[in-house]
């Protein structure tokens, strides 16, 4: 500002204005107005519903919160990196910004997916209360500061599903040999229980499920499922998704790129992700709705319960995986106790109010 | 801008530079670079935990997100007007923004309630995704066009406690003459139970329960209620809020004023209730979790869950009630449809997600 003001008066002072000048009234001297071009490389494919929407809208906030300042170009997974690569990709500066999910990186860190999904970790609502006010985002801060990111969340899915089947799941002996696709540490904790873990992308679980190269496979929930076609490819479509009580989604900032905007911009970036984190999650809520129920009355889809016996059974393998990954550093470790404390207390506070409430609107 | 534009070109014509001046490098034209000096009028208390806070926050993103363009000072209830004076001074333009509930514009049109919580309602998560992605905002845009307001989901409080008692609820009998404070629609309910039902200002409610003038008072939630110490007036603290399974709060903003911004000021008032929306959810999440936690540990609350015999005939009684509401006008039938329509897909939604899962990770 004051380098510009002083341009200013010196270009007038030449034409031998002086102070007069000072008094034009229309003309305001703009404090900062170049225009960033940034790039935003995402995991998903272009415009996919739910995430892909998401990091649109979340793009179109940074834009237009900034009035102009800030254009955002998004890429879809391929297009500019590929999907594995966006975390990198925001590292180095190739894109100033990326849309994917923390837990994909935990090759660079066993801590990221506390910031997404572990199975029977915090539900969406819970995950955000955690980053926003227990301490989350402080620890996630540390986490990302050797790789010159900044991490906001921006998008969840809720519950998601547990799965299509193409057998029905009865006993823990049922798991033994599956062939099931679930990457990450709901995986892990599948291999506990005898199956046979696979990891395919999105684009070909279809086809796998179809021709009984795997069992069975989890996705997202109906909003997400419905769109593939998996009702054509399976006939049981399990719940509940204990794998992925949520998937926090992430926009990842690279730090320099966000140091060079102009404070309120940086800020403005920050309140567009919190903003995107509750529209994303607002969406997934009425479409899985909606979904759901087409998946129910008009593809005639099986709905089904995981027995007691076996969710009983995947929350104690889920504790070993998660007691596992814990002890890989000191980091993971501090953020592990934070993560499990706000759980146990919010396990508490849900049984006197949400879940309270929800059985007693059914009576 | 144009004109702005042309002032200048005017201004610079009859100092005769003429075109010599369109190179002058670094004077920028600001599109609108006016100063919008903005009150906001609450229905809280200045500070109030949750809601006022919640309120400044609001405030502060909008300032923010508009790079000083607009400063928002932010009056408590009864500084510039009174609580319920709110809607009225927005309306007329006195402040250019307020933040509330709907529920207490009851008297300007019976509808208002779907938009901050009736007894058996939507919880938090539901009521922003109805509103963002259900048809909701649609409904609320017509509800508030004739009093020249704009109004957005702005704040959550989560599922409220049911409230503090001196006596022990267990049959519905126990509601015959007892004196208890319940504004609004939930109020209505207790009348039908036999409830004494009297309304009375925040503030005055714990040396009412304190010196038995009542015989119970909801509140809010644990966050809340520790802090007016409610727990040195009553013995039982029963749950679930079934009167208010959420308050959603909104920001009102004048149409005229907001109509003055420039475009992308427009949307980044709408972003900031969005994130702010959020962050309120969030912050009573976090708190209540620590806040339940003393009362139980260190107050020693007996926590009470009402018997179900109970939740089932006010469940009846509210549908009751949120029927004859529905009765006054063809708007508020039209909301009703939309609200119920919504209410019924989620219930049967949360059941496989939300509700399934936070079961099964107890056991």
């Amino acid at each position: 500002m004051s380098n510009q003001k002083s341009n200013r008066r010196e270009f007038v002072k030449t034409l031998g204005l002086g102070a007069a000048a000072v008094s034009i009234p229309s003309v305001a001297i703009a404090k900062d107005k170049k225009v960033h071009q940034w790039k935003m490389v995402t995991t998903w494919p272009k415009n996919f519903p739910g995430m892909g929407t998401g990091a649109n809208y979340l793009a179109k906030a940074i834009e237009n919160l900034s009035g102009g300042q800030i254009k955002v170009k998004v890429y879809g997974a391929g297009e500019l990196v590929p999907a594995l690569g966006v975390f990198d990709a925001v590292s180095r500066g190739t894109a100033q910004l990326g849309h994917g999910a923390a837990y994909y990186w935990q090759g660079k860190h066993p801590a990221t997916p506390f910031f997404a999904a572990v199975p029977f970790g915090l539900t969406a609502t819970e995950l955000t209360s955690w980053i926003t006010y227990g301490g989350g985002q402080e620890l996630w801060n540390e986490l990302y500061a050797p790789f010159g990111l900044q991490g906001y969340l921006a998008g969840n899915t809720g519950v998601q599903m547990g799965g299509w089947f193409n057998k029905e799941i009865k006993t823990m002996k049922d798991f033994k040999g599956l062939k099931m696709r679930m990457p990450g540490l709901g995986g892990e904790v599948l291999r506990k229980a005898g199956a046979t873990v696979v990891n395919l992308p999105g684009g070909e679980l279809f086809q796998a499920l179809k021709t009984g190269a795997i069992d069975a496979t989890e996705w997202v929930g109906p909003y997400n499922d419905l769109a593939f076609g998996f009702h054509k490819a399976a006939k049981f479509y399990y719940y509940p998704g204990w794998h992925e009580p949520t998937a926090g989604l992430e926009c990842l900032i690279n730090k320099k790129a966000l140091s060079e905007l102009p404070k309120h911009l940086q800020e403005s970036v920050r309140i567009a992700c919190e903003a995107a984190n509750q529209n994303m999650f607002s969406e997934f809520n009425a479409r899985n709705n909606e979904a759901l129920n087409k998946l129910i009355t008009k593809h005639k889809v099986q709905l089904k319960a995981f027995p007691d016996e076996i969710l009983t059974t995947l929350n104690k393998y889920s504790k070993e995986v998660l007691d596992e990954v814990a002890k890989k550093d000191a980091l993971t470790k501090k953020i592990y106790k934070s993560f499990l404390s706000f759980k146990k207390q919010s396990m508490s506070y849900q049984k006197v109010s949400e879940q309270a409430y929800t059985k007693a609107r059914e009576s």
